[in-house]
């Protein structure tokens, strides 16, 4: 029998690889122009490192986490996502110490959640992500968000909807903690038990609760934007006057949280409301996170990114039908004709993609109408007919696909005539 | 206590990332002039694909494998090469049957090996190789090469050598097999164990024998060249002839062997002898692979291929002391001084880089000398100077740190100033 991919894996085949590559492309282009720079951490890490960089009651930790012990004996898991793997090296490699801040990093790879599979849901999937650390500048909270935004929209992308919130500096998440509690406290026990559970360890986790959504004290639940001291207000203030700056629309929602305790001040979160997606979906998650560089072992020092998966872009894409520029013909097919001719391909066809053109030849010695088809399905621009004749002529016929134009010419100057009429567009 | 990365790996912080970056770059540039499409596989697969595809009595399989179980119990592996996830993909999804034969793939990622960790041996590296599955033209097999090849040429790597042999085809390679056993029976107890036992299992692999290299039956042991049948010969011939067409110098060495049954004719390897290296080191190794997608379960297909790891052919790069080709300059810098030309800056930032320019600021309130030191770490080709004074008159003065000259210009003009003097050369 033969052997399948892993549940919940993917091959990415030519035809759709394409895509990716563009997509990497074009968010590398970004973020070189916003001066981050890649990192690249490895595909598994400690498992105490996401223990404490994700927490060790979260569903990713608990029940998602590929964990598996090495032949030494020591604890890995392959990385559920990528913040603590870049912060964990920022500690390692002592970043902290670098003239450069803040240290503006990316990264792009797989990243391993054992889910249930669902359409557009893969156990290994591909995170883009950046981070910024060293920095509380609210101007770095808008170029995190914009630096995201602009890759969607350099995609093409219309429907989309950013969304941001403020959760404060540790006094005004504090005090909106003690409010959350006295508000749900009086009747905790109409609460699911997770949430009972939350109550006093984790109030604002209960906002996220997806059982309880629909209570009536949720929507009636005290705001963290009620209890932001002046700092953290100015500083959300700041962000959005950024924002407003660099022309970017955003909305901000209150109810969006983030459950662990070195989340601060902005979150954010960008939709895509595209017709060909059943609801609203998140594709970006960001915000800042002041305390985990400490939680890791390094020292305190502020620190802001996001990261989308490039699964859920590409579902995108396609929801607002949109098709990337993405060239697929080829400069030239040889045709041969005789063995001797088909040997002296080998020698051209080394010189042509030597010079950078994209060349193609028969290798199942199939006959002059397969190797036209063959030509077709290349997208050939350019198809090259040498036949035993034309070469004890030193020549090669050529035609141009698009024009339908033949030209015959001398061998030595074939690379000459294609450089004249690609590169220079001459046709 | 700080997290360190797991033992044997490695994080690729920028500074040395743009040196991947770049050479794979080249490597995938080479791919697409010689048609070759990428194919991305999962980082695990199941474990039995490796007991096939690498053969279970190897050492890779049996000990350096990274083996786990999912949390439903199966049993994965992360991949320790390349060429079996490719073929099983070529199987799975059918691409016998795609109109394009040869099927011409290549894959760039992360393999993994618990070997002992030493200088330049890692347990997670990176390989590039290339497979062509569906033609058993001898030209494919010296394309194959040329492509490897090119990508050290492309690189500048000077110290080369290109080593060649053939395995022949079944009744070859079980005519050698038999003179072979004739050849060490009489003495075999001279042998290791290890060797005793290839003896008839597969006596080939006595040739590779790191430990009994130096007795005397290994330098007159039978050639695989002296049992070549005509059409094998034919074959190799025409390899060694396409070769010499395409210039690459090469060395025939009826050494090089492969163990395992499913690999036939062309053998090679690149090495490098470059003085930086202690001794000679190989870079690349490949070759055709008749009998490969067969025992991963698809229909008969011949196939060819090669891979190289990315950390070896950076240390061949170092000890030639070749230095890439890498642009490191930021077009723009921006120095401003007062609180609403700080602020100001965030719109024209944006608007700097979403026209493609590479843009930075400061982002943790420096002085003014402070922001023209990092200008200066940044490599800034032009520091554009803002203060409220010339916030107010709706200047921006710039300054070419290449020249020395500064000029005040309009704001509204000031990105058409930096398209005629960076992307048309003008300075």
């Amino acid at each position: 029998m033969s052997i399948q991919v892993p549940r919940g894996t993917q091959d990415i085949l030519p035809g759709e690889v394409e895509k990716w590559q563009y997509i990497e492309e074009v968010a590398k282009d970004i973020c070189k122009t916003y001066q981050y720079k890649e990192i690249r951490t490895p595909i598994f890490e400690s498992s105490e490192l996401f223990m404490r960089g994700v927490g060790d009651t979260t569903d990713i930790v608990q029940k998602e986490m590929y964990v598996f012990e090495d032949r030494g004996g020591r604890s890995l898991a392959l990385r559920p996502e990528g913040t603590a793997p870049v912060v964990r090296s920022f500690v390692q490699n002592k970043m902290f110490g670098d003239p450069n801040q803040p240290v503006k990093l990316f990264y792009t790879g797989p990243m391993f959640r054992y889910e249930r599979p669902q359409a557009g849901r893969y156990r290994q999937f591909v995170q883009f992500g950046v981070e910024a650390l060293g920095s509380e500048d609210p101007a770095i909270d808008a170029e995190v968000i914009s630096l995201a935004m602009q890759v969607y929209q350099k995609l093409g992308l219309k429907n989309l909807k950013l969304i941001i919130n403020s959760l404060g500096d540790t006094e005004s998440r504090t005090n909106h903690r003690e409010a959350l509690i006295n508000h749900f406290k009086p009747r905790i026990d109409e609460f699911c038990s997770d949430c009972q559970n939350r109550l006093e360890k984790n109030p604002l986790r209960i906002l996220d609760c997806k059982k309880d959504r629909d209570h009536e004290l949720m929507s009636s639940a005290p705001s963290i934007l009620d209890y932001l001291n002046d700092e953290s207000r100015i500083y959300f203030e700041k962000v959005q006057k950024y924002l407003q700056a660099m022309d970017i629309e955003f909305v901000v929602d209150p109810t969006l949280v983030r459950g662990l305790d070195y989340y601060n001040h902005t979150a954010f979160e960008i939709m895509s409301n595209a017709e060909g997606f059943g609801a609203i979906t998140t594709l970006c998650g960001g915000g800042r996170y002041n305390g985990l560089v400490e939680m890791i072992g390094g020292p305190a020092t502020p620190g802001i990114g996001f990261a989308f998966s490039i699964e859920r872009l590409l579902a995108a894409l396609e929801a607002e039908r949109i098709a990337l520029p993405i060239e697929e013909a080829l400069d030239c097919y040889f045709v041969s004709l005789g063995e001797e001719a088909k040997d002296h391909t080998v020698k051209i066809l080394h010189e042509l993609r030597n010079a950078g053109f994209t060349a193609e030849r028969d290798y199942l010695d199939r006959k002059l109408k397969a190797q036209f088809k063959a030509a077709d399905r290349h997208h050939a621009k350019f198809v090259a007919v040498l036949g035993d004749e034309e070469l004890k002529n030193n020549k090669i016929n050529i035609k141009n696909m698009q024009s339908g134009e033949q030209e015959e010419v001398a061998l030595p100057e074939f690379i000459s005539y294609l450089e004249k009429h690609i590169r220079l567009g001459g046709h």
